[in-house]
């Protein structure tokens, strides 16, 4: 079979420094084939790296969708475009793959959902996080520690105020709810719900600690699941100087489960089992670098669905990105209304 | 100076395998002298232990308050009964050192907080975390890491199924708000107000996991501190096999600081200055046994403040204690409400 011919809209540094090299690490099933860019020097300088045909630089996503060549889209435009751009791809029968989280807002993720279910045309969510491998490696051994009871979900992560993404002027002006909050944090939300089931309500305090954010960017709750489980989730990436860890630990009625990804060279999870402590958890570790591998496995997953012919294997729906982003959504309500208790929508 | 004379009322575990040694170490200050019981037979027991003369084990507390000899009260009771016992010995003209929580309910703590201002007679609170080291320290690094934004206090302690204090039946069947929650929990909110300062409200989920507990037995909270920081309060003694963890993590605008107190034989805290990261945080570390350290801390304590007839210099005082309680019940008060914001009862 041909490699399938991408049509790239939305040509900002994700696209060039991690999309493109992920599709071109893979040139027996991905072309580069096509894109555009509200501005079209950027979407021409980008086709220059991909060595996209300069008669391929469409002016429009219109245009480019018109492109019987083209087998699907890569999208990667300022989510709040995500809906009209799904919209888009899939009128003209396009399959597409489009950045987290989900919407601007509720409604807006609503829609796409709705979209979704009422087409055959694979629309994946480019949340990496759903196939990162700790979540079967969890999976498997959370029958060993009875019913889960509660977990604590940390990321701290390093500020890095040289890190391109802070320069992202849809960023720094987010029009969607929780700016980098939801932007970041969803990942989290997908690792934990991928493992512990949906979330039901969320008691959240957020702060905006740097100005570059444009919006709240620290993020502390209390979380009740759908299971009854309790927990809190912790995010941040924009503390001064720390010791950064990202860590999602699970509480349950014989025993607990440790996962640490602080190091993405050494992530390890540490599973106790039984009743009273035992100085040997039962310990593994491996390698994974969810910001390149994540990428790739995501569009092996799109691959799969396309050329099956079933976009029923998608891992990444836009039913779980909803559930991610209405966490988000109802955490920043809660901490606008003194920390209470939220339900998260559910659909 | 003589060696003030003790006078115990209640005669349990934690009197005479915790407080009797930590007076008969430093006899130059203490005596046992007296004591009572509501069963007599273990007053006599004690007594017999405690080297106190037979004729001075009296029936009631008010024969023992009485006794001119007496020189302060070592109260350890039910705290239902914690108003009742201050009362008699304040009426006496007895100072009095009393267990936490400071009493069963929010009234009876405002009672004991209204009486200690109205009377010159000391009134200490058994809350010896206020004198854990770890709190001079931390104060003095806090200015070097800027304004503090958010913490995480988590204390997982180990389930410890033959614990002499599951057996205690005022424990099994609590008639204090929060049971074994605020029981044990107490203290590290006592260490986190005296580092950060009190609480303004408190978003929690609680639960009961194990039967013997009578009462909930984890806490996963979402709290926001008068000083406008956020942060998150976990606390649990009944995880079945786990890895403990005691920690108290402070972030501020200019660096973090890390204590660790899981090991009592290796507490360390690291300080992170700055904005960026470093690798070499500031590191300390020492030794300090709270359990047995920590209680002749407090009738050092109360010793300089009837020596001196000074109770201002008291350390864990009424106050204080109500305050810490207060968390409880608005915690427990915040959970029955699904998670909801609490405010924090302040006097």
């Amino acid at each position: 079979m041909a490699p399938l011919k991408v049509g790239f809209v939305g040509t900002g540094i994700f696209a060039s420094d991690f999309h493109l090299p992920a599709l071109q690490a893979i040139p027996e099933h991905f072309t580069p084939y096509s894109a555009t860019n509200r501005t079209k020097s950027k979407a021409e300088k980008f086709a220059e790296k991909a060595k996209i045909d300069g008669s391929k630089v469409y002016d429009t996503i219109e245009e480019l969708v018109k492109d019987d060549q083209v087998d699907f889209i890569d999208a990667l435009v300022p989510v709040q475009h995500n809906y009209q751009v799904i919209k888009t791809a899939v009128d003209a029968g396009k399959p597409i793959i489009i950045e987290k989280p989900l919407a601007a807002s509720l409604e807006d993720a609503k829609k796409i959902v709705e979209l979704d279910k009422s087409t055959k045309v694979p629309i994946l969510i480019a949340e990496q996080w759903v196939y990162f491998k700790a979540i079967e490696l969890i999976k498997e051994r959370l029958t060993k520690i009875g019913d889960v009871v509660s977990f604590t979900h940390k990321a701290i992560q390093q500020w890095n105020p040289n890190s391109p993404f802070l320069q992202t002027k849809w960023r720094q002006n987010p029009e969607h709810i929780g700016g980098f909050l939801s932007d970041g944090g969803v990942h989290q939300i997908a690792l934990l719900t991928e493992v512990l089931g949906n979330i039901e309500s969320v008691s959240a305090n957020t702060r905006q600690l740097r100005d570059i954010s444009g919006d709240d960017d620290i993020l502390f709750s209390s979380v009740k699941l759908a299971s009854g489980a309790i927990g809190t989730y912790t995010y941040s990436t924009v503390f001064a100087n720390n010791k950064p860890e990202s860590s999602l630990i699970i509480y349950g009625t014989n025993g607990s489960i440790y996962l640490d990804y602080t190091d993405k060279d050494h992530i390890t999870i540490d599973t106790y089992v039984g009743e009273t402590t035992s100085t040997n958890p039962q310990h593994i570790e491996f390698k994974e670098d969810l910001f390149s591998e994540g990428i790739q496995y995501e569009f092996e997953n799109l691959y799969e669905a396309i050329t099956s012919n079933d976009k029923s294997i998608l891992k990444a729906t836009p039913a779980k990105s909803f559930h991610h982003y209405a966490f988000f959504v109802a955490a920043i309500e809660s901490s606008k209304d003194g920390g209470g208790a939220v339900k998260v929508a559910q659909l």
